[in-house]
């Protein structure tokens, strides 16, 4: 078959699990009736589970997904509502009046709990109240973003070996080192760093952020990405040497694999993040109007090693985790890598014209639609085995809501148009 | 003699110096009548020259010497209403309401002239606006120092290699490359910063600037210090890659020296920056409670360098310039380095307790003495040649104000009286 025709046929697909599963599924699910803002943990059926905790991860994610939802025109005019109910309740119990800047998780009434102030969820916040910003016209939207970059400019960056400190207390001063995480930098938050930094200028259309945009992009690609395989490293000192990947106390996501108290090896890379690192930089690219050139290379091992290593030919999907240069280590299939993987090939292939990279996203595609998807429900699996066995079930929790998958389908949509518009 | 014998008879010059001659000259110098503010070209007799350009870097200069001077009780009261007049100037008149950030220079009734933002002059705001709250109580000192610091953090700061950029057009935008300096970093700038920095700790007592103030002492001893002698370079790219160092369209200084196109040689390094650098560190280590130890060997290494080719041991002074491994290049003598060597000769002997700094001190002490210092008028001559012969003659200028001066003069009392004390 030709690629038009498969995309065609993939087109299908993902427009069904988008529009009939879906935005159905998240029109109904995750609001908090009674105080307003997300409950996000939700049993294999979709039903609350009675978990209450509110992190900030979930809440902005759930801001930056229904708000871009409405902005491609899904919902009619509900997921505003979702969105705006959201951005009332963030504002209202999320934001440290004392030491400004978002707490990290709240009781389900808005008592803080976690108090701490985590790059990773300041960078949420930039994203998510930029993208409501351009969803509503709602002013707040842009100023309080704007006043969260101010937060992170003065409190939170580097001045001498740049970038970010990411694991900050609720007074901004750094956590203890190790596990608290004072003394790390990593390639997560400084990815969506430059995520966030893209949609702020794409709100404000202010020369600075494009600027501050570049600058994480640069950072990125001196220090964070391997001189020679240029596939990313996790995390490094904060004068940027690479460190083994330790668990920290404070996460945002399921890491199953580390019982070595020194951490994962240091030869190992993120088949996820990498992919994901991938289309978010092009995106960028295109927002910021660069030249898409001098970056071309880099992406294009980047997909090669995720193609060589990262994905099951076999039996469909891409795996976790594995060194720079050989076979992937932590074979589970979890749902997020799954979904950025999806527009990350389509990407490639809009980017390098290489069959290849349709073959890959076929080979994830179809282990979505046929094994993550829980079609019954509406939302996606969080994790399989390597030969395609669930290991868990729910439908969302702490981390996990509609942020990797509703903005998957989206963008996968948008990318085999365009490939079928050719 | 002994040293506390010399010294004795040091601080005799230097108490009759700064309390006949230099603090009735400035009660009495410089200040604006007509329009508030300061008018800082004064001619060889200290007769004002009817130039009225105002530069953000003596405004501030004269606001953060006349606070320092009250603060240790010179001048009555009357340098507080001196300061105080100078702020009132500097917030009605130079403050950019609409980019935010301190205008270069303003004519003579505040109307803006040059209305870049240059890091170099915000950071003289930081220290003086921070030194007028110490003096002074009024809340507006730390208050605008805080503006500024959040600007150079939110507008600045680079985020991928460290430290800041310093030419900003008014919008702080990166200026232009190579004269317009858009592509520069250097010493004398971040040098500045941490004089700033500490100052902001000093009046806020807030972590956060402690922090920062380490990360700028860090930055330097990493990038700007030559790594074998220890000694400063100039000028960097952006990226901290040392180059020549060359003239800049907007000075704030008289270099003289550049008629090659290509800049300075690579090999060069300023005596009187990295003199100023070291008791200026000194001063921060003591102010941030750190230990001081770990600096020891590169201040020694530093000052051992203007021993061996800065200091005219025949005719008496500091030269200005030489390479970091051999005699002195450019060697007239200006004024400001003679007063930095001054303060960092006397430092060097209180931390090391080698009588070689005092007989460098009292080489630099009788040429200030016998030569540079214009008793008559009460200030100090601008430049000799190497032969001691007057170069320049006037007392005040865009960049040459009390600044130096007095606090070199009250600076070599407090360390002259604690050698004496001990």
């Amino acid at each position: 078959m030709q690629v038009k025709e498969r995309c065609k046929l993939f087109l299908k697909e993902v427009q069904n699990h988008l529009h009939k599963e879906l935005i159905p599924f998240w029109l109904t699910h995750g609001v908090d009736e009674k105080y307003g803002g997300y409950l996000t943990y939700l049993d294999r059926n979709g039903k609350p589970t009675g978990e209450t905790l509110k992190t900030l991860v979930c809440q902005a994610r759930m801001i930056f997904t229904s708000s871009s939802a409405h902005r491609v025109n899904l919902g009619g005019g509900a997921f505003l509502d979702i969105a705006t109910q959201g951005v009332d309740f963030l504002l209202r119990h999320f934001w440290d009046k004392k030491h400004e800047g978002w707490f990290w998780t709240c009781q389900q009434d808005g008592a803080p709990l976690n108090m701490s102030k985590l790059t990773y969820g300041q960078s949420f916040a930039v994203y998510a109240l930029s993208e409501y910003g351009m969803a509503s016209g709602d002013p707040r939207g842009v100023e309080w973003a704007l006043k969260t970059y101010d937060l992170l400019q003065t409190k939170a960056a580097d001045n001498c070996y740049g970038g970010y400190y990411e694991f900050l207390e609720q007074d901004w001063a750094k956590k203890r080192p190790g596990v608290y995480g004072g003394d790390r930098k990593s390639f997560d938050i400084h990815m969506h760093l430059m995520e966030a930094f893209t949609n702020l200028y794409e709100a404000t259309d202010e020369r600075l952020f494009k600027e501050r945009t570049c600058e994480v992009i640069e950072l990125i690609f001196k220090r964070i990405l391997h001189p020679e395989f240029r596939t990313g490293l996790a995390q490094f000192a904060l004068d940027w040497t690479p460190l083994q990947a330790i668990l920290f106390k404070d996460v945002w996501g399921s890491d199953r694999d580390v019982d070595a108290d020194e951490g994962r090896p240091l030869n190992n890379t993120s088949f996820g993040h990498n992919v994901e690192f991938c289309w978010l930089l092009n995106h960028t690219i295109t927002t910021l109007g660069l030249d898409v050139a001098p970056y071309e290379e880099t992406m294009r091992k980047i997909y090669d090693h995720c193609l060589d290593y990262g994905i099951d030919w076999e039996r469909g999907g891409v795996y976790c985790e594995g060194p720079h240069d050989g076979p992937a280590r932590e074979r589970n299939k979890e749902f997020w890598q799954q979904a950025e993987c999806l527009v990350g090939m389509l990407d490639a292939y809009l980017l390098f014209g290489d069959e290849k990279y349709i073959d890959a996203y076929e080979k994830v595609h179809r282990f979505v639609m046929d094994h993550m998807i829980h079609h019954a429900v509406g939302e996606w699996f969080p994790l399989f085995d390597e030969n395609n066995n669930l290991l868990w079930d729910y439908m969302g929790h702490a981390w996990k809501i509609n942020y990797h998958t509703i903005r998957s389908m989206i963008q996968s949509e948008a990318r085999l148009s365009r490939i079928l518009a050719q």
